[in-house]
Parts: structure tokens; sequence; C-alpha cells
């Protein structure tokens, strides 16, 4: 184990200490999580009431189980929780996720009961996630500690860890089986009460399932600590973060919703300034520009080519790529030449294919001419790719769309595409089969613009340019 | 006829003047989407290769068509295009889309061309559509003049007008059948030569099948026209308008893709405050508040209601509130009395659910009796409300969902709906059963509340106040 904060994530062995009534969420539905992920841990179902549960022996308190195990989840009513920590450290429990909630986020005396938590496990060196929170995975290990269903053995595995000061961050809330997206680690801050986004940070810059860390918080308990951590963090890998509360109205409802002291934004822009963290505005962000981090190269530098069979959609791109920074790549003289041998009409960027692609003979064939001179042109540091899906194309044929695709990756430049047209079911195959194979699609042409954007901004920052 | 430009979205009769190849795209497509479509006029295509098309007489030129027919749509090769307006002339036609391209937007050549064709049609005083158009489409009547396999006969019949200066607007690009959006009429501006945003807004304005205009222009031809017209137009019904063109790099595009001379922005700017038009960002946002337009009511004032499962995600609503001119509304002391009568965490706005409903018995009755309290509260003027399918929710029963929502509509406030969840298919299928019944649903928290606030501007400013 590197740290406690480990514990959360790679625990050995788990104790459950919860109603074990067979409904759709609590005590019962969390085993079962855990088996149905294969956490190949040892898993001690704890309540006085049970003597088994889905063939499991149950513990009648977290005192009677055999060993000192690796980390406790608690879902029981608030006023028990105190106890049944004291009884963790009587276990010799280091780390603790408390998901019953009613804490600092509901009342005074929830505000009292989760001081008193705290001060009991300060004085035993307990590490607390949560209260209120729907706690962690880790798709590496099998480990879920949710207690609502979330099927995460069906979703891909990746290197996006996806945290939030919310129980938004997970299967209960995304469809991240169906969407396919890449998960490495799942973490619920709650009520923050010990184990904040710091610790968090800190244990994930040196997990090597992460390669980009997709963030929500709503406040920061320690700001110089996290200005340090951070940056240092973002030096090894990009920090993405939704941090709402720029208006004094949602400030006051943060305090509501996990007793968050939000304090001035601006304090926030600076510290997320000063640490290179890439601030986003919602979680389709959060989750669109990750993806690109996760699947493609960084670039090498602002120049963006745009390959476009929808000429007013490119133009919306130019404006989202100058205000977010990037440039418009010129082309070389040898591509604008190889370009205007494919046709007269093309030549500049952006390349408006569309009506060179009603006479060429080989819709595929002139796309990947056109990717393929763009990408080699040393002026051109990433791309955005439009591609129409329509049954009346010859662009039905899928496998050769991804092949054109995975012919790109030589030029190690980072690749986005916008994937439009008239059938949502022939979109979605033929996005997740690029996705598969490590292009990031949109279905719009804002997002991989701004995610480009992101990438390069990050880029010119990093310590280490690619 | 109203006008000349009624003809191109209500003609009788049509001239299809083009090649009759069966291709995916071109006049043999064209005349079979009217025939699929159901448009109940003459057809004449014209083509002196042929004798008989999809069983119809072929003419050999337009002259010898034996009336003068309302509309005709010449996809000829650009050079011939003068010659054939010439024909057109004798006919007796009064209107003609051009669907050919390589005119103004491709080169010195198309630019003499266009004018040519301009100067021609004034002689005859023909009004033309284009060049460089996919067309228009009239769902009341079934005419379509699109050259692609476009599906309308499938697509919902609403209250959208759609319009864009670009081929993007229609059926060939968007899955409108997919997506089952309300389409009253499509239209494409391609170069404006001659029939311009201007004169298509007017028409709109009177429409009976037109709710709401959604329309992406590239410049506007006559300014002080454009600012008179659409003042009155704004007064009859909103208007929508996507306008690129905001960097220099997006201007120099612009000239490229349909001639368009751009203009300073600030320009731009001011003639929407001017005129009441609302801008927008993307084809997303124009979309997702039109139908916002399309379905609900108009608010009556800017205080909003926020009910939400994800504490988290009510939170970024109320930032989005905040920043686009909402306020959160402030609960009435019987509304905040009835509230804490079902759990004592609820009272405040936004009312987050999530906590009850863990221990309410029956979701859909509590989500039913919030919505209610909230929208029969007078302090509140529209609603935002978070739904959450999942499939271990009593949520399952969509169609007892859809009936809570029904007994809103007495309140005749607007609401939107965030529909998050595990499965895409659930929720698309919960999602098209709550549109039908004319609540418009969202994939995230910040567009339904952009949508609200511009409701409600649009509200403020109309001379008749709902």
């Amino acid at each position: 184990m590197r740290s406690t904060i480990a514990r959360f994530f790679e625990p050995e062995s788990i104790a459950v200490i919860a109603s074990l009534k067979e409904t759709w969420f609590g005590g019962y539905t969390l085993i079962k999580n855990l088996l149905v992920f294969g956490f190949p841990g040892k898993i001690y179902p704890v309540n006085p009431s049970y003597s088994k549960v889905l063939d499991m022996q149950v513990y009648p308190s977290i005192k009677e189980v055999p060993e000192a195990v690796d980390l406790a989840i608690i879902i029981t009513p608030r006023h028990t929780v105190p106890g049944v920590i004291k009884q963790c450290a009587e276990n010799g429990v280091k780390a603790v996720i408390i998901t019953s909630d009613g804490f600092a986020e509901r009342d005074q005396e929830g505000s009292e009961l989760q001081q008193e938590i705290v001060n009991i496990a300060k004085r035993s060196s307990i590490r607390i996630l949560g209260p209120n929170t729907v706690g962690t995975a880790n798709f590496a290990t099998g480990l879920v500690t949710t207690h609502f269903a979330t099927g995460y053995e069906k979703v891909r595995k990746g290197s996006v860890a996806f945290c939030a000061q919310s129980g938004i961050a997970g299967a209960q809330a995304f469809p991240l089986e169906d969407i396919q997206y890449w998960i490495s680690k799942i973490c619920d801050f709650g009520n923050k009460c010990d184990v904040d986004e710091t610790d968090i940070l800190e244990y994930l810059a040196d997990d090597p399932d992460t390669k980009v860390i997709a963030m929500h918080i709503e406040d920061v308990k320690d700001g110089q600590r996290f200005v340090k951590i951070a940056t240092e963090v973002v030096r090894k890998k990009p920090v993405l973060m939704i941090k709402p509360g720029r208006t004094k109205e949602a400030k006051k409802a943060l305090r509501a919703h996990t007793g968050a002291l939000a304090g001035e934004d601006q304090i926030y822009e600076a510290a997320f300034k000063q640490t290179g963290i890439i601030r986003v505005e919602n979680f389709e962000e959060l989750l669109n520009f990750s993806k690109l981090f996760a699947l493609q190269p960084l670039p090498r530098g602002n120049n963006i080519a745009i390959i476009t069979t929808s000429g007013g959609g490119g133009i919306l791109a130019i404006d989202t790529a100058i205000e977010n920074g990037l440039a418009i790549a010129e082309l070389s003289d040898q591509s604008t030449g190889r370009l205007k041998e494919l046709s007269p009409t093309l030549g500049t960027n952006p390349i408006d294919i569309f009506t060179t692609s009603l006479v060429f003979e080989d819709m595929l064939r002139l796309y990947q001419e056109v990717m393929e001179i763009a990408l080699s042109d040393h002026n051109v540091d990433c791309a955005a790719i439009v591609l129409y899906e329509a049954p009346f194309t010859v662009l039905q044929q899928h496998s050769q769309i991804v092949e054109a695709f995975n012919s790109l990756k030589k030029f190690n430049k980072p690749v986005t595409i916008w994937l439009y047209g008239t059938r949502l079911s022939l979109m979605r195959e033929l996005s997740l089969r690029l996705e598969n194979s490590g292009f990031p699609v949109y279905s719009d042409f804002i997002t991989p613009i701004k995610a480009l954007a992101t990438a390069a901004k990050y880029s010119a920052c990093s310590p280490f340019p690619p």
C-alpha cells in the first residue's frame, strides 16, 4: 500500500456495514456489485440481524471481523455512525467510506454529528471518505463501493479518472456502458469531512492506470495545499475541472448540497490558472475533452486543419477555433498543390470536400487522401474531421472508414471527428467503432474544436512537450 | 398565391430541369422525394435525353411544358444555367430554384455567371433561390425540392421553420426522422443571388404553420431592409439565428463558402439587439431553444424553479440560470410549508428530491407533488425538471411519467426536462414519449436552462405578453 488513500481504491479486504435487505440500493446491492465486478479480495458483510447474505457469512459487528480490513463502508442511519466508527477503530480499520447522508449538508444536528466523526477518526488515525458519498471504483481491480447497481462489469476500462463532489460521477448517473466511456477510477468526494479533492489528486497523479483526471469540485478545503499539489499533478498529467459557484445564488446552494463553503470565484479562477488546471463549464465538456487526452497524442502547436463536408459547419468551427486560441493552419505550397491536383475546388483550409465528393468516384479515398495531405503538412498540428454518415453514401463501409483513420496514426497528431448524418443507429455504430480505434467522436462541431484547443493549451504549458 | 416568395414553398406545379439518371442525388432523386412525400401538384421532368421517368412524361425543354409552372428547379452544369433561365422566362416561370453550384462561391467565372443570371432574372421578373442550394420543403403540402434522399415523409410535422445559408438545414444532415423534430418548413438560401434571408423571414412571419423561425445566416444582403422587416417579424413570432463570422478568419472563409460579405460582427450584434432576434451559438442551441418555443407557453417572468435528483447538477444549473438572466424563484411560505410536509429536507429552491426519493414509497407521486407545488406557486414562472431514468427505479413506468407531466399543463408555465440515466435506449424512449406530449427533453442541464432564459427574454420584450 502506497498510502492510506490507496486503501480507498486498492483494498484487499472490505467490510460492508449496512442494511442487507434485498432492494435496489444499500449494502446488499453494494456486495452484489463487488461480486459481479470481480473484486478478488475478502468481503465481510456486517449486520447483527443476518447470518448469511449472498452465500457469505455475515458478522454481527465490525469488531467480530477476524482481520483488520483495509476498507470499511458504512451505510447506516446517521446517528449510529459515530458508534460504528469507534468499532472500526477497535478493528484496526484505517480507511472508512461513509455512504450515509444527513450530515453537514442537512442541518445543525448533522453538522455536529459530522464533527464528532472527524474527532473520533483523528484520534484513531482513520481516514474518511464522505459522508454523503456513493464511493469509489477501480476498473483495474474490480473494486466498486457504490450502493446502487452500477453495471461496471460492462463498462470499458480506460484511462480517465472521473471524480465528483456529487453522486453524479458514475454509472448510476451516466450511461457509461452504452457510451463505452474510458474509465480508470471513479470517486465521489461527498462532504469531504476528511479525504478531499487534493488527497485524491495526489493519489491519481501516480496512478499508472490514469492518464487524465476529470474532476468536479464544489469547494477546496485547503487552498495552499491544493495549489501546491495540483501544480505538481498537472506536470504529470492533465487535470480538467468543473467548479460551480460563479454566482452568489449557486454558492448558497453549494452550502446546502455538501456543506461546501465556496469562496470567491476569482480565487478559484486564479488558482486554476496558476496550477494549469483546465477549467470546463459542465459535465459534457469534462467527459468530451478528457476523452481526447485519453485517446490521442498532444499537439505540438496550435495550428488546426479542418476537413469538412459541411461548408457552413466548417465556418462555425473557425470562429470556435480562433476564439479558443487555435490558428487556422496555413497549408504548405506542396499540400495546396496536392489538393488542387485532387480537385481545383480544394486547396485552402478549411478543406471543404463537399463539391469534390459529388464527382469523386470513391469518397473514402478522397477522405483518406485529403486527411493524409493535411496531417503530413508540417504547418498542421492537429485536425478536426467532419464525417458524414448517410445511408446513400459509400461511407456505409464502416470498417474501411476505420482503416482510413487508423492509417493517420503514423503522423502522431491529434485528430477529432464530428460525425453527423441521417440515422442515429448508424451514427452510433460508426462512432463506437472509431472510438474503439482511438478516435474521439463528437456529435457537434464546437466541442471537438474546443477539445483540441484545450489540448494545445495544455501542451504549450507542459514542461515535457510532446 | 400571397407573394412570389410563396411559390418556393406552395407551388402547384413544378418543373425539374436536371439529369434524370438513377443515382443518389440529382433530378431523379428529387422527383422521387416529391412523390414519396406526397406532393399533390403537377410535376414536369425536363431533359432532352429521356421520354419517361418514374412513369411520368419527360419534356425536352421547359419551353415545351404546357403550362407556366409555379416553380422551376434547375440542376444543370453551371454554364448552361443562364440559357435555361431564359427558357424559363419564355415559359412564364416566376420562381426558380438553382441547385447547381460553382457560382460566386467558386471563382471569378462563377461570379460572372451568377451576375448574368441575376440580370436575366431581373429583366423577366423571375425570383431566384440559390444558386448552390438544396432547396425548400413544406411539411404541410408535401413539397420538397432537395436533390438528395430526405425521408421527409417520416419526419414529424411541427411548427419550427428551419432555414440555413447552407445545405445543413435538412434531413440530409440532421437525423430529423430519428429525433422526431418539429418541422414546418425548410429552406437553404444558398448564395442568395436574389431571394434572401429577409424575403424568407417576411414570408414565414405570416405562415400559419410556423410558430418559431430557426435560421442560420452567413450574411445579410440589405441591412436596412433586414432590420425593418425583422423587427416586424419578431413582434409576431420568435426568430433565433446563428451568424458566424465573429473572427476575421471565419469572415474570409464565408466568402469562399457562399460568396458572403460578412461585415463587422458588432454591426450584426447591434442589429440582432435592435430587432429582438435571439442570437445563438450553434445548431444544437438553435434546435434545442426552438423546440421550447414550439412546444411550451412563454413564461410570464424570469423566476425559475429547479426540481432535481442531482444536487450537483442543480448547482450547475443555478450558475447558468443567473448568468443568463433568470432568477432563482423564492418559493412562497405556502409552497415551502407544503414541501416540508412531504419531507423536512425539502423546502428551498432548487428542490433537491434525491434524499427524499430514497425513502418515499412512490417516487412518481413525489415528483408529481413537488412539481405541482412549484408550478402552482405564484412566484414561479417556469420550471426545469431533472428526470432520472434508471432500470432500478420505479420510473420505468413511462406512461405514468408522461401522465404526471401532462397534469402540469393546467399551470400554463413552460417546463423543460433534463433526462439523465443509465440506459440510452430507455432514455431515448422516454424522451420521445415526453416530447410527443409537448415537453422538450434535453440531454444536459445547461441547454434547457438557457432555453428557458431565452424564452423569458423574448417574453419580456414581446409587445403581447402571455
